[in-house]
C-alpha cells in the first residue's frame, strides 16, 4: 500500500488494501494513516476511483462531528437547508474568479435521461453559485436580511490522489452561506464561524488549531477575505481545517443580490461562506493516534466503553455481569458496546478495540466478580502508566464514566498541545527559518512582508506556504523571508 | 401557474411563481398544493431544470422525519454509513433487470479534471451496485452477518415534470441496504422496516397508510418481493409513500456477496433494500391542508406553537410579557417563535403562521395582560368550532401545551383517516369497480387474480393500477375486474 499509487493508474479504482498490522506510526505517517483508517473500518476504498465508502464507525465519527457543529450553528440563529446538486455551466460561469478557480476541478454530467443536454451542469464542488442565485430570488428589502443558512451536502472535486478523509473526489461537509446588509455584520458573521469552527477543534477534536487569515494566494476563489484554522499533525505538515470567506459583494454583484435599504436606496448584499468537512476527521485521526492505532476523544467516540468479559469454561455468571453492566451504562446515557463475540479470545479484543481507538475498556473477569469489581483501562495513557489501568467496584462504574471521559478528553488534548507548542518555532533568523520550512520543524512563526511574491519564493525553495496570518508583535519591522517591511506575523508549513 | 408546465419548455428551468393568494383546494389541488409550497416558503424552484430548493422552513420538516426514522432504525440495530454519488457505467449493468429500470433515468458524467473520461459515471438513482459491490468485500463469514446500514443521501433521477417533493430530478431519501445469512432472516427484515414507515406515516405525519406487497408489474427492478406503504390523496389519487423490497439472491449472485457457512458451505446472501422520501411531507401536506394553508401535525411542525403580541402604539408591557412566555416555553422545550415583526399587523401575522400551518397560535393583548391570560388558536380546528380559540390562564400556557399538542397531532389523524375510510370502496361489481376506478374514487378494493394481463387491461381502461396487495378473504372467488379465479385483495387507484 502506497500512497498516492491511484495516481498513475488512471481511471482504475484500488482494491482496499488488506491490513493485517499497522505500521509504526513514526516510520511512515501516511502509510500509518491508511493502514489505520482501513484497519479500524473507519473507510473502505469505492470501486470509483477517487472515492472511498464511510463505513458505519467512520460515519459514527462524522455524525458526531455534525452533532457538534449543527448545534453551534442552530444556537447563533442559523438554519439549514438543501439546494440543488447540479449547476448550470453559465451559471456558474457569472462570477469569473469562481470559475476559474473552480473550472479544473469539475464533474461535468452532459447525459440524462438518453439524451445530450444542451448545456453541461457542474456537480457542485461548492454552491455561492447556486445559493446565490437564490438569495436573489428571496432578497427584495433590508428586512429580508440577514439570511443565516447552512446545508450537510457532498461536493465532488476532481482530485487526482485519493487519501480517506483528506483528499477524496467526492467528499462529505457543511457549507455556511449568509448574506447581510451591511460589510460589519458580515465580518462579525465570518469571525464567529472561524470561532466556533475553533471551538469544535479544540474542544470536541481535542485537536488544537491556530486561527488568522490567509494569505492573498491561499484565498478562496471569489472571496475578499478568507480565513481558517490550521492543525499540525506529527509529521510536521499542516491540515488546513475549515475556511470561513468574507465575499464581500461578489457574488451580490455576479448573481443580483440587491435590496431596498431602510432609506429606499437599492443596495447590493454583503454574503459569506464557510466550510468543514470529514477532512477534519483525518487530522484527528493523524494527532491522536499511536502505533496501537486510533485513540479517540471521548467526545467524538461513537463507542466510549467496550465491555470485555473475560470467559473460561462456562462463566455464565460472568455473562451475565457483564450484560447487566451493559444495560446499567446504556440506561446511565454512556455510549457502551458489549463485546460477546465467541471466536476471539480476550486479549484479541483488547488489541481490536485499543486498534479502534475507544477511550476506556471495562474487563469483567471471575475473580473481579468475586470481589465485586471490574478493572477499568484507559487508551489515552500507554501501558504501565499511573492510571491507565485501575481497578473499581462495580457498582461505581456509571457514576465513574463521565468524570474518566473528561479526564481523558483533556489528556489527549493536553498531548496534542503540547505538541504543537514545541514544534511551533518563532525565529528571526533567515536561514533557520528557511531551513526549519525545509525539515517540517512544525510551525515555522515569522514576521512577514505580505507579498505574494516572498511567499512564491519561500514554496519555491522549501515547498512550504504561509498556513495564517495574524497582527504582527511590536517589534516586527523586517520580513524574515526577505528582508522587506514586515506587515503580519505568519505561520509557515508544509501542507496537506 | 400550471402543473407539468416545465415539461414543454425543454431544458430552460422556471422561476418560481409569486403566489399572492392560496386558490380553493377543492378546485384544483395541485393548482393549490404548488401554491402552498412555495408561499409558505417550503421549496423554490432551482435555475436547474427539474430541481427544487428546500428552503429553511421546508427543510425542518425533513429533519423532523429524518429524527423519527433514525431513531427508529437505529433502535432496530441499524447503522449510518455513506457510498460514494458516482457509479462506473460497467458495475451498474451486472444485474441486468436493475440496469434496464434504471437506465433511462440516469444522469451521466462523462467529463472530469477536465478529461473526456474512459467510462461513463451514474449518479446514483439507487445505490444497489455499489452496496452490493462493498457488501462483496467485507462479507467473508457468517459471522459477518447480518450487515444492517442505512444512508441519508441525495439521488438523481432524469424525470420531466417538477412537482415539489412528489417529483423532482434530483431529491432527497435514505435508503437501507442490508444483508443476511437466510431467506427468513431477510424477509423479517423487509417485513419491520415496512412496519416502521407505517408507523412514521400514520403515529408521526399523521397519515393513514395501507402496507402491502405490490404486484409484480409495480415491482422495484431487480426485486424479488417489493412491499409499500400507500396513502390517499384529497383528489383520489394514491401516493406510494415507502417502499420495502426482498431482492432475494439477485443482487448477491450479480456482485459476488458470499459467505463461509456454519457448516463451512458457501453461500450467497440474501440481500434488501427500504427507501422514504420526501416524498412523504408532499403527502402529508396535501392531506392536511386546507384552503387557509398549510396544517403540519404537531410531531412534524418545525414550529409547535408561534406568539402574536397585539401591539397597540406603545405597549411595551405586553411586548414584555410576550418575550417573557417566549422564555419560559422555550425553557420548557415547546419549539416556539415570537414574532415582532413591526411592519405588519396582528391579522396579517395570523393568517402568515395559519397558512404556514403552525398548530397553535398564541395571542396576548392588553387586555389579555391585564386579566393573567392568553388566548389560544388551534390550527386543527375550523374557525369558530367549538375549542378552536380558548383563554388560558398565562402561568399555565406551558404545562397546557404538550397535551394541546398530542390532541392536535390526534385530531387530524382522526380527520384523515376518516377520509381513508370513507373513500375505501369495496366492490364485487365489475362495472362500479371499473366506473370507481375512473372517476378517481378512492382506494377500490376488490378480489384480485394478481395477473399482470388483467392489471395492464384495468390501466388502458381507467388509468389506475394496483397500490398494494394483502391475502384474499373468505369468499374471494373470483376477479372483480376479469372473472378469472381471485388469488389476493388488491387497492386499486391512479396513482402520483
Amino acid at each position: 500500500m502506497q500512497d498516492g499509487q491511484s495516481e498513475s493508474r488512471g481511471e482504475a479504482p484500488e482494491k482496499t488494501p488488506l491490513v493485517k498490522e499497522i505500521p509504526p506510526k513514526a516510520r511512515d505517517l501516511s502509510e500509518w494513516y491508511q493502514a489505520v483508517c482501513y484497519k479500524a473500518q473507519l473507510v473502505s476504498l469505492a470501486p470509483v476511483r477517487g472515492c472511498v465508502v464511510l463505513r458505519p464507525y467512520g460515519f459514527g465519527l462524522w455524525e458526531r462531528l455534525q452533532a457538534a457543529l449543527d448545534y453551534r450553528f442552530k444556537s447563533t440563529g442559523h438554519e439549514n437547508a438543501y439546494f440543488p446538486l447540479l449547476i448550470p455551466e453559465s451559471l456558474m460561469a457569472r462570477e469569473s474568479e469562481h470559475i476559474e478557480g473552480f473550472a479544473p476541478e469539475v464533474a461535468w454530467v452532459t447525459q440524462g435521461g438518453g439524451e445530450k443536454l444542451a448545456e453541461r451542469l457542474a456537480i457542485r464542488p461548492t454552491s455561492e453559485v447556486i445559493v446565490g442565485t437564490m438569495y436573489a430570488e428571496w432578497v427584495q428589502s433590508y428586512r429580508d436580511l440577514p439570511i443565516l443558512i447552512n446545508q450537510w451536502v457532498n461536493v465532488v472535486r476532481w482530485e487526482k490522489r485519493t487519501r480517506p478523509f483528506l483528499r477524496t473526489l467526492e467528499f462529505l461537509w457543511q457549507e455556511g452561506h449568509t448574506a447581510h446588509a451591511s460589510e460589519q455584520e458580515a465580518q462579525a458573521e465570518v469571525a464567529q464561524m472561524l470561532g466556533i469552527y475553533a471551538d469544535v477543534a479544540d474542544g470536541i477534536c481535542a485537536v488544537p488549531v491556530y486561527a488568522g487569515e490567509k494569505s492573498a494566494s491561499e484565498r478562496f476563489a471569489g472571496a475578499t477575505h478568507t480565513f481558517s484554522i490550521e492543525a499540525l499533525m506529527p509529521d510536521g505538515k499542516a491540515l488546513q481545517s475549515a475556511t470561513s470567506h468574507e465575499l464581500g459583494q461578489n457574488f451580490s454583484r455576479a448573481y443580483g443580490i440587491t435590496f431596498a435599504a431602510e432609506d429606499q436606496s437599492l443596495q447590493h448584499a454583503w454574503t459569506t461562506s464557510w466550510g468543514m468537512s470529514w477532512r477534519m476527521l483525518g487530522g484527528m485521526i493523524m494527532v491522536h493516534g499511536d502505533d496501537r492505532g486510533l485513540r479517540i476523544p471521548p467526545k467524538m467516540a461513537p463507542i466510549e466503553a467496550v465491555i470485555v468479559p473475560i470467559l473460561k469454561g462456562e462463566s455464565s455468571d460472568v455473562r451475565e455481569a457483564a450484560r447487566d453492566l451493559h444495560n446499567t451504562l446504556r440506561g446511565a446515557g454512556v455510549r457502551v458496546r458489549l463485546d460477546e463475540r465467541d471466536a476471539l479470545r480476550p486479549g484479541a479484543k483488547f488489541a481490536d478495540w485499543e486498534m479502534r481507538g475507544v477511550p476506556l475498556r471495562i474487563e469483567i473477569g471471575a475473580n473481579d466478580l468475586r470481589s465485586g469489581v471490574v478493572t477499568l483501562v484507559r487508551r489515552d495513557l500507554e501501558k504501565g502508566e499511573e492510571g491507565a489501568k485501575v481497578v473499581c467496584p462495580a457498582g461505581a462504574v456509571a457514576e465513574k464514566i463521565p468524570g474518566l471521559m473528561d479526564e481523558i478528553q483533556r489528556s489527549l488534548y493536553v498531548q496534542a498541545h503540547a505538541f504543537l507548542t514545541s514544534h511551533t518555532l518563532a525565529t528571526s533568523d533567515r536561514d533557520e527559518f528557511y531551513r526549519l520550512c525545509r525539515d517540517r520543524a512544525g510551525m515555522i512563526d515569522i514576521a512577514w512582508c505580505d507579498r505574494t511574491e516572498c511567499e512564491a519564493h519561500v514554496k519555491a525553495q522549501t515547498s512550504a506556504t504561509t498556513r495564517n496570518l495574524r497582527p504582527k508583535d511590536e517589534g516586527d519591522t523586517v520580513c524574515v523571508a526577505c528582508g522587506e517591511p514586515a506587515r503580519v506575523r505568519a505561520y509557515f508549513a508544509q501542507s496537506y
